[in-house]
């Protein structure tokens, strides 16, 4: 046994994605002597056992070299709001110290035609969203909703970082643009968030200290918003904080034709035993709309294993067949619909089959 | 005299801008009486009287019934922290009251040239956004950025919302709707904020107890920032928080080909005396790196002198003709740099030329 993936399965409701990316998972794993643990979150988990994140899938995670994540998100399943705080996905990515969040975005020639952006915008773009997960308001106290005297309720979140926090998302971002163009924007709201010229000012000073060689700028979120849509190629490495990352990789999404296309790593600190928590999850929720129907486009999860073969497993070179496996199952013209413009398309196994074939 | 209209020349650096705005302002107020003042805020006021925002440009806003704002902002001009409290436009801002920022957008079928977006994406939209403009973490405290034990620093920034500023935003987004297509669409992160949460919660009980007529539905804003890049055509009124407002209305900018096209009308609540708060003003920002070259876009602030005719100068017809005069000068071929593609452009002046030529 060389390494444990656990494989979890968030809701029923996504099954059908789970199934091609096990197909591919199955065909690597069987052939390296990877043991494959497959255990339940989510909302089937709750109904079975009480909890979204029972025990035993706790401790299948904490052994697991490397987590891959079905889906999560986008239902309005009534589930007790404490368990919001112990089991929900924010609870695992910190419970795993995964601090940054990688979001590769790439575009085909053969899905120019499923983008809602023109040839002209789409040619050439190759960049990465590196997100800082744990932090922002995402996890920053005092939180909640309170009663004024008068009957009226206020709500409150609190976006909060600290230099270290800046400066260790900061060096993962310079350090993966030394392997790409060399090239970070760092990107803000410092015109109105105090909170935003410290990142700035934070990232500046690690760049200027340790890594030189790489070009930095620094952009507003609003105006990131719209130059991911008028002009997404001039980006390398974008760098930035939870809540913008979250927007902004959904901004960037229709550049790949669909959400459906996306895969996300997030990784922790490297541990003294030289491990290190890695999560992996397609940037789509679980979609619960078109949940067993096939609709579902399975890039986003198997694409998600191939980061995972290269981030934890060590395995760069099976990583690049299995990219290559679905760049060339597009070229060859299969389309989820999500991605079929005018043309037939086949379902989520049958892309699933398609993308296995060509391994 | 019927009426002021304090023109505010934001910056040295926005004057061609102002000059093609000022010409369409002038025939206008010309024919009708209205007395225009104009006043300096900004860079210039700064360097010539050590303050952005003069107490005579306070007197001529306070007493004018519509502010109309060049542009303000993206520049790293050095100024003295105190003043971005007292003189920033977010000062401005909250001293006119105006806690509603409407942002129309839509098509030309004249620019589908011009925008990143696929014709068959950019057809048929009519959208507004309606943005609270004096709550969120623009204003919330506590803010800033402090010293920890051990030379860590730590930002803040606190996003805050009432639940009556949260229901006055939601009448005026719902009362919008009821002038036009009967829909809106609520933005905010409730799965992960619980200021989020009770946005949701204030919209959906004015809906129910006021607007049973509008349809209204909720978005996560990061699944918005995507739809509005997918098929922003589903979009009727927009209804969202300050922070999230800013990043979308610039998402939503290439809808149109350009930020430059994009006008603003901030809105504060009517006195007792029958007057309120009014600003108006084109979305994009002061664009140092162009200034002075004759390169920039006049239309969002001549479509924003439109808005304060129907809004403000109780001048609907006069607002209509304009709206038309920006669409034939469109038509007719007329291009700043921004929306120029492949084709022959104008400069600023000629664009207000252009549109003036067709009042
Ligand atoms: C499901 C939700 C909590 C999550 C987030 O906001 O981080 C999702 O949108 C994502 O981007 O991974
Ligand atoms: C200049 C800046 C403070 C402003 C904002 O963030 O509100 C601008 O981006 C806008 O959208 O009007």
């Amino acid at each position: 046994m060389r390494s444990q993936a656990a494989s979890l399965n968030t809701k029923r409701s996504i099954t059908p994605k789970a199934a091609s990316q096990k197909e591919a998972l199955n065909l690597i794993c069987s052939q390296k002597g990877i043991l494959r643990v497959h255990t339940a979150y989510g909302i089937e988990a709750y109904e079975k056992r009480g909890r979204m994140w029972p025990e035993p899938t706790r401790v299948a995670m904490a052994e697991a070299d490397a987590v891959l994540f079905g889906a999560i998100g986008g239902t309005s399943y009534p589930l007790p709001p404490e368990l919001h705080k112990t089991d929900s996905l924010l609870a695992v990515r910190r419970s795993l110290g995964v601090f940054v969040n990688l979001r590769p975005i790439r575009t085909l020639p053969a899905l120019y035609e499923a983008s809602s952006l023109k040839p002209r915008v789409l040619k050439g773009v190759d960049l990465i969203i590196v997100r800082e997960l744990l932090g922002g308001i995402y996890f920053g106290e005092p939180r909640g909703v309170e009663m004024l005297p008068g009957g009226e309720r206020r709500g409150v979140n609190t976006h909060v970082y600290t230099s270290s926090q800046i400066q260790r998302i900061a060096r993962f971002a310079f350090d993966i643009a030394r392997t790409r163009k060399g090239r970070v924007c760092s990107v803000a709201k410092e015109n109105v968030m105090e909170a935003g010229q410290l990142w700035r000012e934070e990232v500046q000073a690690i760049h200027d200290a340790q890594y030189p060689d790489v070009e930095l700028t620094h952009m507003l979120v609003d105006n990131c918003a719209m130059q991911l849509v008028r002009a997404p190629a001039q980006f390398d490495v974008l760098l930035t904080d939870n809540l913008f990352g979250d927007i902004l990789s959904d901004s960037a999404a229709m550049v790949t034709g669909s959400l459906g296309m996306l895969p996300s790593a997030s990784l922790g600190i490297t541990r003294d035993d030289g491990r290190r928590g890695a999560l992996y999850e397609p940037v789509h929720g679980s979609a619960p709309d078109i949940a067993g129907k096939g609709l579902a486009n399975p890039i986003g999860s198997i694409l998600s294993v191939a980061m995972m073969l290269r981030f934890s497993l060590s395995m760069p070179k099976e990583a690049d067949l299995v990219e290559r496996a679905v760049s060339e199952a597009l070229e060859s013209g299969a389309r989820t619909i999500d991605i079929a413009i005018g043309s037939k398309h086949i379902s989520t196994e049958e892309m699933g089959d398609a993308v296995a074939s060509k391994l």
